[in-house]
């Protein structure tokens, strides 16, 4: 299939309303009130905070545009669940999210249910004049709510992770013993001139403008880096080699006293990690992750070669199958490859670090208001992941999806594939 | 009445334990499982924490030494709940203690029950060789857990402080309008040598051993310094000219921009304050409190006196007469002084900063094993507050008390009272 | 002329060795042997450290390859002044160089005449077989002390900023008082598949391998931004909307401070700046520089432009006339555009910001051995400056040089050029 | 001897004058220009700036006032030279002492000299009502300036600790192997009422007023903790044993990883450490110093004693046999006891720490106007160490000095003594 224009709205926006809503309710389900609370770093936000966030989303950039006689569900609601939107009014200081235990957890509840309904009066209601305006930031909304669900997920793992009871958010699965895949294949690209970015179908304004660029030919692998491959890096000396490492890398290693990836302990000569599903041994088969931009790169120098591009990975993905280990499967841990041939593990299970910082595509402009506010101003300082994670929602998943992080950061599902020149 | 030896624990050990262990309960009902999870900052912990460490006191220091087959509650809560005794295992890291959404409100809540249950029937089974020191533990443990009372309402009025819905522990109370009683009454002391510590009934290690020493002839302010007299302080630019002030509080005052008492700020030309009873007009008559030493002394600079030093507060005290609000009647916020004339408000409204820091009495030998840490180790960088505040229990309160915070600290029910040589 | 091909060696590699050692002299001559020691930040070196790591790279990098019976000048040496050359050897801490009170700059001054008499007389015997890699490394030493002129004058300035004296390392000069060129003229170019990188003569491993790459048409500004432009900007509000900014960007201006450019201060109404000619009136007319990538980012979006790209910049400099204001004319401070047309202050005046992450160009790859660490491990979380600035030796200047800096930094003589898309 | 009376000032103030002033000029004689600029930490100064401070001290409190038609020797001195005088007008930051390249070393000994040349001529020509509060400034001073060799003495130490090359401020001298002194003689003493303070002679202000104090019997030890003893507490685990320390200790020696007193190393199996002159072994029969309060305090906790009390060591003081090892020998480096019995080591050798937080005696009033700021402002969060070191002056020691510092700092040359209840 095409891995660029997924169907993304099956049943139309209604329908993926009513699929990105229930999502949420169904990952937040496995919580307590209390752990929604938590906040563990000021790079994470509490469970309850995501699911309020994104409802306010919805009621300041919808209802409030659009509903007849709109009143705001609770006006305090405003301050305590605007991100960074600027233009949109105050908002409560990021690293105090977590002292939000009120509006506690079945009052943000009920604010989704009120919301929901009046989302939903309002599709059945709207000025013709209005619907397609509407729809589209509907659309938007649920997009912006699945990102936030997969940051749920990172966030909720991270604060599991510094609970000394090691809740795990689902039960253990376990792990499949296949024969170890110990060479990656690796596929040729010409390149030349390409088309990149998103042509149609619902994407964010950091996708676009679909332009022409130039790429070199290279050669890119057709699978991810296994864990197997990193406990050979670190056997290695990996972190202990200054010349393996960015001068940047090098010192925020040293400084956090990386070892191994996140969640990574050594007991009794095996690797374990904690994730999801709580602790395993590690999967020396399947994608490592929880790897900083750093560790990425050093592990390619050390490897002999580098990260791809980011148009170089969109090249390739479009030869790439679709195998997908998503959130909706709810397996919450990346899988080893299937099969032995192709360009695989392109969409789903881990994302995937590139060597493209990220910055506007030529000819960007940012949305006009607060909703221009949504990518324009974090591009500096990060760089670019392109796939999905099994953590990612279906509907979410496109090739020409740019996720971005700081190179230091650990806590997403972030992965690597390697790549070099031809 | 004599305010050095209360009848502090009426009817027995058994009805002190009810009593405190209710008292607890008592708050913690006012508080939702979220609010309980929360850790604002380093120095507090979660109301959760409070409720559960307290137990964990009880089982560790009694029901493991003297329950017959003990087994504990689950062997994973000594990690959790230990807070400092390095003797008594592991534990969990202090500023982590925000983590434990996990166990549940409910589940702490299923630990002090089960706990208290087997405390009542070790208190019935008891080996009568072992009654003694059995009864001596409760009753420590009771007073431990008087502590946490009052941490935990300090802990949680701070960590609602950054709640933008200003979340009330209670509901407001009328401030009390009454004639402002402009000036205090002095009251002098011959000083000499003089008895200084606990002589019997139940006290703290560090108010002991009783010792004789010398007290140069001085006088004391008949109540506390008032809210008016601070907004007094303030005005005359208290907080902007450096030579009122120590050269370590400046410093401190400076890179945390004090301008007010913790809590208070100006709207409108009033002041306010958010306290246990949410956001109020400053009661100008009542006593000042979330002040830090260094506040405290720079006042008293400001007003040409000094503070007292703990031995003058104690010979002070034998002669105070006990007006004492304390958190047994719920008022939750310091009231004005009653009567005119005598030494007022040695007990109960808010705890009092000394000049003293916090040393060993002449001969202190902390006690053998864990509880042996209990106050000896902090013995250094900080100061001896005395009274006792609204926040306290009556059963907890007594002249010999020796209270103790770092001098940049202001979270604590703390205020001060003037002293001055003879 | 030709501004990718500048005559840089005239007369040979000795020449140019004795033109880049002289410089060095003639700098420090400014200074008192305790300005030399000084470093007033980690990002910041001595001016000592400079003379004695520049002649440290020609001790171990020609001499101790290429001298028959190399014996070190002072063992000591190596591990005091090897910045980060992790192939070379131990190194001491680099925020601990202003320690370095000793060696003192008199034998500081010693050792760069033993190693200058060394390198001329290996020039003269060396065997024909080395003489070729002996030239390129001693060109290399020169261009890599070229570079250290030019921080020697950023970190001096930082540091007499800080001295309560305000010293200058020159005399005051006078501010030219023409009239304000008060509208940039604009210049389109049409961009496609144009030539990136140095070609020929002395470059820096990170100017290529030259490849191709595709440039949309743009346009860019015939002249530099301007300070009397940047004070449009601060009176404006530059410095206190948010929505301006990038969001990195913004918590860094928050955090420090920033209301204007670093070392400009408003006395009396006035802009004033202190610079290596002491506290002057801003010029107006004259390019603005100390600021930040985030600064100049937040200009270009105030002014409804954005900064161009490495490549376009590079493009454009093809057809920009060499005006230049170097370090060898001693002016020492940026002048404002000669003339009103063409693309005017590519070279000289000072470094420009764009909007290229410090990356590789496809391809490539660092020199084996310690110097390939010149350049490979910082292409992360920096970005490209072009052009030159008053500060850098004229044999330096080349349009194919990348200098880079953190967004944050602002002590290079950096400002910025506008550019937009056509 | 009488150790509470020395003959301070023998020969008037004028030869106090010129002995103090001579002493300053030869410490400096031993350093470069270079060297008497560095500031290694915020808590030390430049030797430079010590150099001028004592010189402004001088100038401001005794020409400033006393000499006719007085003009400040450079007008900017001020600002840089006033340490925290705030009545005295603004200053430059602390810990920015750093940067003053300028004025120059030799900008400072002209200072020097000039302010010594007024200050010998208003010693002839001061109006006869003058002289008595010219006399007792200029002793002031003395005391001041010596307090201040002792620091320029710990703080280059401390800075050339932090260089590679490890420079020596005076040549090694041999350690004299003398039998071991293996356990400490104890001296018994029975307390009751007794005086403390300075009774007469030069003081500062917080050695006064004279005072009344109950001192309970206590034995004290003959000797300073040597080496040796300290080596034994390493090896004995002190520094991974948490209940040997205060909490506040434990921190600050677990973040700052401490392992051994400040400046030893470890290698080969032997004991180093860096001081004046340079490195050499440890000499295990000579008193440890660059201790902490904390580490002082858990070595007496190890011991199974306790610190003296600053009155307990001011009784045995009076009975101590003055064996004093002080700057004037230049010997620069403690000695072990001479002798076996008695109370030796009292004053000389290294400061001793006492159990005594740094307090205001009753009635201490300190001085008004900017003197007055010498020292009440410091009273808090600091411990009284009594004696005097091999870094001070002998006109400068006495029974009843107060010195003192934070309970983290290790750069004085400060030791311990142990004690014990009777």
């Amino acid at each position: 299939m095409s891995m660029t224009e997924p169907d993304r709205a099956p049943h139309g926006v209604a329908a993926l309303f009513e699929r990105t809503r229930s999502r949420s309710a169904m990952l937040a389900a496995r919580l307590t009130p209390e752990d929604m609370v938590v906040q563990s770093m000021p790079d994470a936000s509490p469970a309850k905070w995501h699911l309020a966030h994104t409802t306010w989303f919805f009621e300041t950039f919808v209802l409030a545009e659009f509903e007849a006689g709109f009143r705001p569900h609770d006006p305090r609601f405003a301050h305590c669940f605007n991100s960074y939107y600027v233009q949109a009014g105050s908002r409560h200081a990021r690293p105090m999210r977590g002292m939000l235990t009120r509006p506690s957890a079945a009052e943000v509840f009920g604010y989704r249910a009120a919301i929901e309904a009046r989302i939903a009066a309002l599709l059945i209601d709207a000025r013709p004049a209005d619907r397609d305006e509407i729809e589209r930031r509907i659309e938007l909304g649920c997009h912006h709510e699945m990102q936030h669900q997969e940051l749920l997920l990172m966030d909720i793992l991270h604060a599991f992770s510094l609970n000394p009871l090691e809740p795990a958010f689902l039960s253990p699965a376990p792990i499949m013993m296949e024969p170890h895949d110990s060479l990656a294949d690796w596929h040729a690209f010409e390149g030349g001139m390409v088309e990149i970015g998103a042509a149609g179908g619902f994407h964010f304004d950091n996708e676009g403008p679909r332009h022409e660029a130039f790429v070199p030919p290279f050669r890119i692998a057709g699978r991810l880096v296994t864990a197997g491959e990193w406990i050979d890096f670190i056997e290695d000396g990996g972190y202990e080699r200054e010349t393996l490492w960015l001068s940047d890398g090098w010192y925020a290693a040293q400084a956090a006293g990386w070892q191994a990836p996140l969640y990574w302990r050594k007991a009794e000569g095996d690797w374990w990690t904690f994730g999801l599903r709580g602790t395993q041994l590690v999967d020396r088969d399947a994608p490592v992750h929880h790897v900083s931009y750093y560790e990425a790169d050093a592990f390619a120098r050390w490897a002999g070669k580098r990260l791809p591009s980011e148009f170089e990975w969109e090249v390739a993905a479009h030869s790439g199958s679709d195998d997908g280990n998503f959130v909706d499967g709810l397996y919450l841990r990346p899988r080893p490859p299937a099969g032995r041939t192709g360009v695989r593990q392109m969409l789903g299970e881990v994302w995937q670090w590139t060597r493209s910082a990220y910055a506007p595509y030529p000819g960007f402009r940012p949305a006009t208001g607060a909703l221009g506010e949504y990518n324009g101003k974090f591009m500096v300082n990060q760089y670019v992941l392109r796939g999905a994670s099994f953590a990612t929602a279906r509907d979410h998943a496109r090739a020409t999806y740019r996720n971005f992080f700081h190179p230091h950061q650990r806590w997403a599902f972030s992965g690597l594939r390697l790549a070099e020149d031809l």
